[in-house]
């Protein structure tokens, strides 16, 4: 992306000052105020390898507060991050220029579920499995699942559009969220959308808030829309000798009709490092792992199973188990969090990376990636969602020295993502670990318009600067 | 909203010359001009009441042409207004300013249908009803359905946000492009979102343009999403002694946990109206007509509609039809196209309108109806969806002199919608038709920030001109 002075650089902040720090403490009030040092630093960084300091941390339980602050740092100029769980994994919530850390957690009720009209009004805090069995007692779904759902905020959720497994059924965040309360920079407050599933009154801003990374405005109410809860759910795994094997039985379910609510896969990387996890036999020396579940009528659901069992024989699967009981279920779904764990613990170097290519494309990505391993002195373990062809890379090297040729070997492989028609990150978003990639994927001229809302909504830049441009 | 001198006035495009004429002319070829009397007049409107005159009209076949236009309109602003098929209600295609309609209508080729990754590849001017058929032809689904989906073209449903009866389960247009290719007034051309279902890089431009009117840049291709085909479809149909009756049924079939792919209702007045065209005893005397479709694995929705069928007997209905044959199926369709056909002919002033409450106040709102026809002597037939709370509103008077009073009727429907958490437009956008009333839902700083955003799209305000705002 070059320079561009519109832009800010580490100067481009002055220090917080003693007296700033009084006024946003009058401001947002002393309650509010975290700056014991230690606090600072731990809601210093998100879940990436990156790190920064704030001066002092606002923990919001008003949207008055959020308007107080971006009015302050709207006037003295001063830098705001705003968080919510701290579970991204790009520095999307990293104070990069220090300044203030924004926590919305403590906003974290559910202010109301309407039954009648399937929508639920809640605050950006509010944990994501924490709604979801809240809706689930009134017979409704909620079903953006991110990985990190037991942690992560539905606030920090629609900043990141995040997304799980059931994308392939259900979308995104961005498809449940219908309307939107927001402190702008100015610290002037809006409502976007609408509380009712259909809206065409001016331009989308809801969809242009969401996602944008918290670099627009601060999320301080949602109205999320919920569907009734699928009565059932069955799952079956599959265990075939080469991944394009268990790709062509995506392929078949798919084209047969069904749309499973999961279809996750893990490839041959993954089973050596993980396979004792898994109650199968020869899950070692398989070649790729396929999970899928399916939601909906009891009786129908089962017909579905057995009917995607035999699609998955009849594309070579060499073991496949059916509807497993919970704890198996949960020991595989488990099995996904070990492989990162373990490639933490056993790699010096190790990046997390999120990609798309067309569902049609997995195999032959996945399988080229050997040789761009070789090239550039990489270990690569793949797992994703088979069915919407995101892909989770965790990238490692023996040694933390060849960062710079493991970045080279990154950027061929977003390269060859983006030529089969993929995307550079399918749910984790830009934060500061992808924005050096952002001109592979996106065009100057659409920077260039990106960057102008930007200064629409924040003039001065100071909401969560350094972040996706 | 009052003036704002950055926005257009009457007087703030120069008649486009005949110099200007003869170089469009010749930057996007001859055989691309229309300047035909009739023609220009013929494509001076759109389906609303409002009618304009362009000077010239270009029926672009290439997004080449596209953005030679749109480069020379930047440099000599004139005005350009896109026009689909002209089937919208809200005279977003109306060339207010003269200048020139851009017609899309010739970039009607449906470029690809990807059956392994679930995606087509649109020009503009496709017409919804021949992408449903080509992609069924594939065994797969393009849900979105606005009335008008036999003539309307799938850039006009973007452009809008169209959406019909389906949203219920399947969503508004929206909820289907997954990327475009636009031309921006400044003639560059970009490509928005992605060709896979999951894709966060940068801000989501894609919901940006759509439903934008075609006020900030023109859509020259289209990715779309698509689902598998529901393999059968089965449909409802029930009277009620009030509407009060249907819409709690309504409530208990969504309660009970069905989705069902439509649920439309009648009022009493448009039964009095047209109740002789349906295949039914005792229309004429009901208060309310529901029609609910249900669609997926035959024995399912075979079970489910009967359980439906069950609730609307709870629910007071006096007449219940199961499964009508494919021919009093689609009667049952057409006889709302009827009403307006009627209510046109009947009444010298005839307004439609396009409002949504949360589906569990659509009883109370349409019962509260009869108290505002009666202060401003209107009469309104009213039927919509419901099963998202959006109701169109046919409202008519005896005599055109009435139309300062039927606007402040319709201002105090509006406001009272507005109370009860809905929105004034569903699906039919804002266009000139509802421009006015924008400032009742939106509040001054959501409108300020939309308009800058208009300006970082097209500084010389050359799109579209005084639509919306």
């Amino acid at each position: 992306m070059g320079n561009d002075s519109s832009l800010p650089s580490a100067g481009a902040y002055k220090p917080l000052t003693e007296e700033a720090i009084a006024r946003i403490c009058e401001a947002v009030g002393e309650d509010a105020c975290v700056n014991d040092s230690d606090e600072l630093r731990e809601l210093g960084h998100d879940a990436s390898e990156f790190n920064g300091l704030p001066l002092l941390v606002v923990e919001a339980v008003s949207a008055h507060q959020v308007q107080a602050l971006l009015r302050l740092a709207n006037a003295l100029h001063f830098p705001v991050t705003p968080r919510g769980s701290g579970t991204g994994l790009t520095g999307g919530a990293v104070p990069l220029f220090g300044g203030v850390v924004l926590s919305l957690a403590r906003m974290n009720r559910i202010l109301s579920i309407d039954r009648e009209n399937l929508i639920t009004v809640v605050q950006p805090g509010v944990i994501n499995m924490d709604l979801k069995k809240a809706v689930q007692r009134e017979g409704l779904f909620y079903p953006p699942d991110p990985a990190s759902l037991d942690t992560c905020s539905v606030g920090g959720n629609a900043a990141t559009n995040a997304a799980g497994p059931s994308c392939i059924k259900y979308g995104t965040t961005c498809d449940y969220v219908l309307g939107l309360e927001a402190v702008l920079p100015s610290g002037e407050l809006i409502r976007t959308g609408c509380r009712t599933r259909k809206g065409v009154v001016g331009y989308d801003l809801t969809h242009l808030l969401v996602g944008s990374e918290g670099t627009l405005g601060v999320i301080t109410e949602l109205v999320l829309r919920l569907i009734p809860h699928p009565p059932a759910v069955t799952t079956l795994v599959g265990l075939f000798p080469r991944l394009s094997a268990a790709m062509g039985a995506v392929a078949s379910v798919l084209g047969q009709g069904h749309i499973p609510c999961a279809m996750e896969f893990m490839d041959r990387h993954c089973l050596e490092l993980v396979g004792d996890c898994l109650p199968f036999e020869g899950v070692q020396e398989s070649g790729a792992f396929l999970l899928v579940e399916i939601d909906g009528v009891p009786d129908v659901i089962q017909r579905e199973i057995e009917a995607i069992g035999e699609i998955c024989l009849e594309c070579e699967a060499v073991n496949v188990l059916l509807a497993p009981d919970s704890h198996k279920r949960s020991q595989m779904w488990d099995v996904r969090k070990e492989v990162s764990l373990r490639v933490e613990r056993h790699f010096p170097l190790y990046i997390p990376e999120d990609i798309v290519v067309p569902i049609g494309r997995i195999a032959e990505f996945v399988e080229g990636l050997p040789e761009m391993e070789q090239r550039y002195g990489m270990k690569i373990y793949s797992f994703g969602h088979a069915g919407d062809g995101n892909i989770h890379l965790n990238i490692t090297a023996e040694d933390r020295r060849m960062l710079d040729r493991v970045e080279e070997g990154i950027t061929e492989i977003l390269k060859r993502v983006l030529a089969m028609g993929g995307t550079i990150s399918g749910e984790h978003g830009i934060g500061m670990a992808k924005r050096r990639y952002l001109p592979l994927e996106l065009s100057p001229e659409s920077i260039r318009i990106q960057r102008e809302i930007k200064k629409v909504f924040d003039p001065h830049l100071i909401l969560n600067p350094g972040k996706i441009f």
